[in-house]
């Protein structure tokens, strides 16, 4: 028996109704194999400033340190737009003060699926790729200039800063279909051209059984949309990863389907739905649980190192979606609570 | 009769092949409408490299500033991939010295015509938007410093620089669908905050009648694939625009269909489709004339104010797509410069 400190960010809108559902998840497989999860839940994001003035309290960064692994849920709305200080300030305090520079999120559309996406079944059916986002650096972590008339970003990226994230892509590579292809804008921007010649070293010395391209990040946004099935781990910064990593999360048909894991160096990691907060559903048990869902899978694989029980996981979700018990979203009628009740009794049948 | 003085920047690839059919367009025009068009064909991208070793030779520059209006074929290819002065810089080069701060990309998908999208026809069919991006700002023309571990790009804006843009775009929705997203990443970035405030301040003064809404970039990535009919025109920073723009041009299925229009304060522009220099298909006569054409028809209109010359060149198009006189991207199997042809006996007939 292994004894894991999971820390919940609940968060903002319908955050706290998907991260009680990942918690259900993971008490379950607790119970069924055996494992201690002890929870502490913390403040973030909107909810945070509302309780302490403060996005990021010192408390829940403390305890996102101490913790094995961390769960958020969403954070964010409308309520929240024009003070000082927003919810989204929270979610990059975490990413930094945990040291999360490598972004992961998977996106697949099975066949059976595919009739749910905005592209033609032919272009999108068997999609399954892996964009791996630098999340640490770049025009979001730079220093930033404002008088009344101007202002300025920095986007900056450092050799070890590539290095270390280009690592994680190579080998998810090497455990899915061996390629990575790496996004840049190396015509125009030196932080690209810095990438560029980063990753093709790292390549060469390290990783040469890997197959590697490169692509325009202008070009990548229309390869998305028009074969999607070309790619497998896709590489690149922070902001092209932003939306990259968005505009490929809409292919499934619905953005309620997906998990991230966001890790650093340790094997710790902050797990989180890729949805927003969804403020306009928020508290009617109707959202999908299922993007949450995903990412505890994800933590019990990559920072737990528990693959068996998320193998289990991944199963029951599937038997979970093949019975048809499906929120709104994807065309059912099922409550959200209701489908993390039945993903929870699958794990018993599954594991 | 009017004059006007045209020059033809043929450019790598394709470039030739479509600048040929563009010029024969205009020369049809000029002899239909008792126009006198001079044209004069200057060097740019890897050809200029090639033969004067210089992306963008004075010579092209003097020519450009002397111009009414300005045709480019297409830049670039592999082939100066690896070497130090590259074919963009001609590009970017002519779009600094112009002073071309605002591009203009219009993308439709007709209803007949939606079969051809990556989309399901449902969502695309009936879509019609214009793209207003920034062109001589942000991290495009920004600082940049390189050591051998270390890279940095300065985004930078200032408050003028929106503010003509902003005009371009809101004044453009009047004669549309009077509605303008603005598009930025306004909640991680400082310029995206002044732009923001840049657009909203002009809105309040001088556009309240337009419609105008925000969205955040990687939203809006979203949005163009699950939503494209909603939007009107869309206003954005140089790099931001240049990926949504590229994402907005597969939209209709061949990205062959569409041109561009770079504009400055004094109405003198850069027209060119929105393709690139396709090396594998040059010479071949297989290249679809038709973003070229486009791109005149928004010479005619923007630069030459020659509306029912435009309104003529933008019917013909129509009729020789109607006909099935395609090229092979459209499934068809007429060559390049038999498309081109048939528009021309087209202006004679519409005329
Ligand atoms: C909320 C925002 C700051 C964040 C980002 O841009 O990184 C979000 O869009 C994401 O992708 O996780
Ligand atoms: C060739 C390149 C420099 C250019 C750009 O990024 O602006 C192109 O992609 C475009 O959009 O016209």
């Amino acid at each position: 028996m292994s004894a894991f400190k999971i820390v919940i960010l609940p968060g903002d809108g319908i955050g706290p109704e998907v991260a009680a559902a990942g918690r259900l998840a993971l008490e379950t497989i607790g119970d069924v194999f055996g494992h201690n999860f002890t929870f502490e839940e913390k403040l973030i994001g909107g909810i945070a400033i509302d309780t302490v003035d403060d996005p990021y309290p010192a408390d829940t960064d403390a305890a996102c340190l101490a913790a094995d692994a961390v769960l958020l849920g969403a954070v964010g709305g409308p309520k929240w737009d024009l003070k000082p200080k927003r919810p989204e300030q929270g979610l990059l305090a975490v990413r930094k003060s945990m040291g999360l520079f490598a972004n992961l999120r998977p996106m697949d559309v099975a066949p059976s699926q595919a009739f749910r996406s905005p592209l033609k079944e032919e272009i999108v059916s068997g999609a399954d790729m892996l964009i791996v986002r630098e999340l640490t650096g770049g025009l979001y972590f730079g220093k930033r200039t404002r008088t009344e008339t101007t202002a300025t970003d920095e986007c900056l990226y450092t050799v070890a800063e590539v290095e270390r994230v280009a690592h994680v892509a190579f080998q998810a590579a090497r455990k899915r279909r061996n390629k990575v292809t790496s996004v840049d804008k190396a015509n125009v921007i030196e932080t690209s051209r810095l990438w560029r010649e980063t990753v093709n070293k790292l390549h060469a010395a390290e990783y040469s059984d890997v197959e590697l391209e490169h692509a325009l990040v202008d070009s990548m946004a229309m390869h998305l949309v028009t074969r999607p099935k070309d790619f497998d781990v896709i590489l690149t910064e922070n902001m092209f990863g932003d939306i990259l990593s968005d505009l490929a999360s809409v292919l499934p048909g619905s953005i309620g389907l997906l998990g991230s894991a966001s890790l650093g160096s340790t094997g710790k990691g902050l797990y989180e739905p890729i949805h927003g907060s969804a403020p306009d559903i928020a508290g009617k048990d109707l959202a999908n649980p299922i993007g949450t869902l995903k990412s505890v899978s994800m933590m019990l694989r990559h920072s737990l190192n528990l693959t068996k029980e998320a193998d289990t996981l991944d199963a029951a979700i599937e038997a979970v979606i093949k019975a048809g018990t499906l929120t709104r979203d994807l065309g059912g009628t099922t409550s959200g609570s209701q489908v993390a009740k039945a993903v929870s009794d699958q794990i018993r049948i599954q594991a």
